[in-house]
C-alpha cells in the first residue's frame, strides 16, 4: 500500500518538478546598477553562558564545549541583508521580513526562476534589506535549551520543538489547491516549482516572548538607522510591524502586512498608538480553504484583520485592506511574492507607497 | 568575584566595541553593475517524515505536528546566493563556502563595515556564488533527531550537540591574540569590531558522514551547472572542494583553502584523483597560537596541508602553500577574508586563478 502510494506520488510530482536548473534561472536584459551590496546585524546582546559538558570525548578544540568555561555569546541578533541602487528613486527604504518555517529566501529569485520582489524593488531605485528573524537562518538562535536536555539538566519534553510543515500539509495551508497535487484554477503559484519551495523550509522554533520582542526591537533598532523605512511582514510576521510600532515608530513611515497570521488583541491606546503608522494589509485568493486535520482558514484572519483595519481608521489612521480578488486579481496564494504575478502585486505595493 | 570579572570586562571590550552603526558601513563611490541578484538551492531530495507528538495543545494548524500524520520534506539542499556581473571579465566563477558556527555571511560586508570579498569579486566581474553549508543557515537542517528526543522516542544523549564558540574561547582559537581582548602586534583583524563577529556565529551541528557528502555532492552538482567554478573552502570546510572533486572534478577549475583544518588521510589514488584541480592553500599569522584548554595549533594544520600539497605537485598536480608572512605580509587572523587587509589577499588569490 506504501509502496503504491509511494509510486504514484513519485510519477504525479516529482518527476515534472524537476530540481531548479540554474539555466532556469531568468535574469534581465536590463543592468541593475547598485551603490552597494552587503549585510550587517541590529542588536544582539553579550550574555554569559555557562555551558555543559556534551561528551567525554577528546576534541581538537575541547574548550568549545568543556564542562568547566564559561564566556559570552551573543544573543538575538538580527541577520540583515542589504542592497542599496546607484541612483536612489525614493526617500524610504524597505524592510522585508519572511513567515513560520522560512528565511529571507522568500523575497529573492522566486521557486521558478523568476525575478523576486527584492531585485525588483532595487530596479525600480530603492534601498531594500531582507532580514532573517531573531532566531532563524543566519541570526542564529539559542543553543542552551537543546543542550541543556542532551546533558540531562533539563526534560526532554522541556525542549523547544523544531517544526515544519510536510509537503502534503503546506499544500491546502499555503492554499494552493484543497488537495495536494491538485491546484485551484487559476493558481498563481506554480505547482512544477513546488519542490522549491519546499526546499525553502527551515525548521520553526516557536518564538518565546522574549524572542518576539527581539525581533519587534531589532525592526524598530533597524529603522531608526534607516529614517524612513516601510516594513514588510508575512504570514507569522504579520504583525511584526505593528508590534515594533508599538514600542516606538521612530523611522517607521508604514507597513505592508502580506497574508498575514490573526493579529494579537489589542486595546484601544494600542490601536491608538499604531494608528501613526499608515499600513496596507494584502490577502490573496481562496481563502476559505481549510488546513489539514483543522478548521483553521485564512478567512478567520482576514476577518480579524478587517475588524483591525477598521478600528485603526475610526482613530484617524490609514490602514486599508486590500483583498486581491476584489479587485480583479483572481488565484493568488499565500506566498504572493512568489505567485506568477509577483511584480504586478508589487506595483500595487509601491504605489500605495507613493500616495503616502 | 563574578560580578568584578563582569564589571572589569564590561569597560575592557564591551563599551568600546559599540553595536554596529548603519553609518558605519562604507559605500563605494564607483557603481557596481549587475546582470541579476538572487539565490536558489542546490541538491536536496523528498524524504518522507514519520513525525510525533510534540504536545497535546491545540494549534491553529494542529497538522503540521500532528502524531499520526507522515510526509514529504525536503532534506540536503544548499541555499545558493548569487550576483551576476553585467559585464564578466572571467570565464569562471567564484563558490564561496564559509567555515564552522559560521554562515555565508562570512564572506559579506566586514565587521568592521568595510567591503568583503563578494563584492570586491563582483566589482571584478566576476560572477560569485555564497553558499550557506546543507545543514546550516538558509540551507535549514533536519529537525529530527531533536524532535525525537524531545518525544521520548530517543535518548538525550543521543541528540547532536549544537556547538559555538565563547568571544572568550574564538579569541585565541581565530588567532587574534593569546589572550582575549589583547591583540597580537600588527594584528589585521580590528579588535573594535569583534562583537559583529560574535553576532555571525550560529548553532553548529557536527557534521555526519551523510551531512558532509551532501555537501560535497552540492557542490559538484552547483560546479557541474556553473561549469568553470574555483570553489573556496574556509576553516572546517577547507576540505570541501577536495572532497567534492574526488566525486568527481566535473565543472571544477580550481579550489581556494583559506586556513583549513587538518584535512583528512587521502590514499595515493585519491591524491592522484585530486592532482587535477589546481589549488591554493592560504594561511596567515601567529600559527603557533594555543587554544584555550588545548595543545591544538593551527600549525598542525599548517604542517599536514604541507605534506598534501607536497603529495599532489609529486604526482603532477599544481597545489600552492601560501603562508602569508613568509611573503611579508604580516598578522593575519584565522578570518583573513575579513582583515584590514582583505582586498589585498583577494588580489594574491585573483592573480593566481589568473595564472590557472
Amino acid at each position: 500500500m506504501r509502496t503504491l502510494f509511494f509510486t504514484i506520488f513519485l510519477i504525479n510530482i516529482w518527476t515534472f518538478s524537476s530540481a531548479q536548473d540554474i539555466g532556469m534561472l531568468q535574469s534581465n536584459e536590463k543592468p541593475l546598477v547598485l551603490r552597494s551590496i552587503g549585510s550587517f546585524y541590529v542588536g544582539g546582546e553579550p550574555v554569559v553562558e555557562s555551558r555543559v559538558s556534551l561528551n567525554g570525548k577528546s576534541k581538537i578544540i575541547p574548550a568549545r564545549d568543556a564542562s568547566s568555561s564559561s564566556g559570552h555569546i551573543t544573543k538575538g541578533q538580527m541577520y540583515v541583508q542589504y542592497s542599496v541602487p546607484f541612483e536612489l528613486k525614493g526617500d524610504f527604504s524597505l524592510v522585508l521580513v519572511h513567515g513560520m518555517t522560512l528565511t529571507g529566501k522568500t523575497y529573492e529569485t522566486t521557486p521558478d526562476g523568476r525575478m523576486g520582489w527584492y531585485e525588483y524593488f532595487l530596479r525600480k531605485g530603492i534601498a531594500s534589506y531582507i532580514v532573517d528573524q531573531t532566531g532563524f537562518g543566519r541570526s542564529g538562535f539559542d543553543q542552551r535549551p537543546y543542550n541543556d536536555v542532551k546533558a540531562g539538566l533539563e526534560a526532554p519534553k522541556s525542549q523547544p520543538p523544531f517544526m515544519r510543515y510536510t509537503d502534503e500539509e503546506l499544500f491546502p495551508a499555503f492554499r494552493i489547491g484543497n488537495t495536494f497535487d491538485k491546484s485551484f484554477p487559476n493558481m498563481k503559484f506554480s505547482l512544477t516549482s513546488y519542490r522549491e519551495l519546499s526546499k525553502q523550509s527551515v525548521p520553526f522554533k516557536p518564538l518565546s516572548h522574549a524572542d518576539s520582542v527581539a525581533n519587534y526591537k531589532n525592526l524598530g533598532l533597524l529603522s531608526s538607522k534607516l529614517k524612513n523605512t516601510i516594513i514588510f511582514g508575512h504570514s507569522q510576521s504579520g504583525d511584526f510591524p505593528v508590534n515594533a510600532a508599538l514600542l516606538s515608530t521612530e523611522g517607521i513611515k508604514g507597513a505592508v502586512i502580506v497574508e498575514p497570521s490573526s493579529p494579537f488583541s489589542y486595546s484601544d491606546e494600542e490601536i491608538k498608538k499604531m494608528s501613526k503608522m499608515p499600513m496596507l494589509v494584502i490577502f490573496g485568493d481562496y481563502l476559505d480553504t481549510k488546513s489539514e486535520g483543522s478548521n483553521f482558514t485564512w478567512e478567520m484572519s482576514y476577518n480579524a484583520w478587517k475588524i483591525l483595519v477598521e478600528r485603526v481608521n475610526k482613530v484617524g489612521g490609514n490602514a486599508k485592506m486590500l483583498h486581491l480578488p476584489e479587485i480583479g486579481i483572481k488565484g493568488n496564494s499565500h506566498m504572493i511574492m512568489q505567485d506568477d504575478n509577483n511584480l504586478e502585486i508589487a506595483d500595487i505595493i509601491l504605489k500605495w507607497i507613493a500616495s503616502l
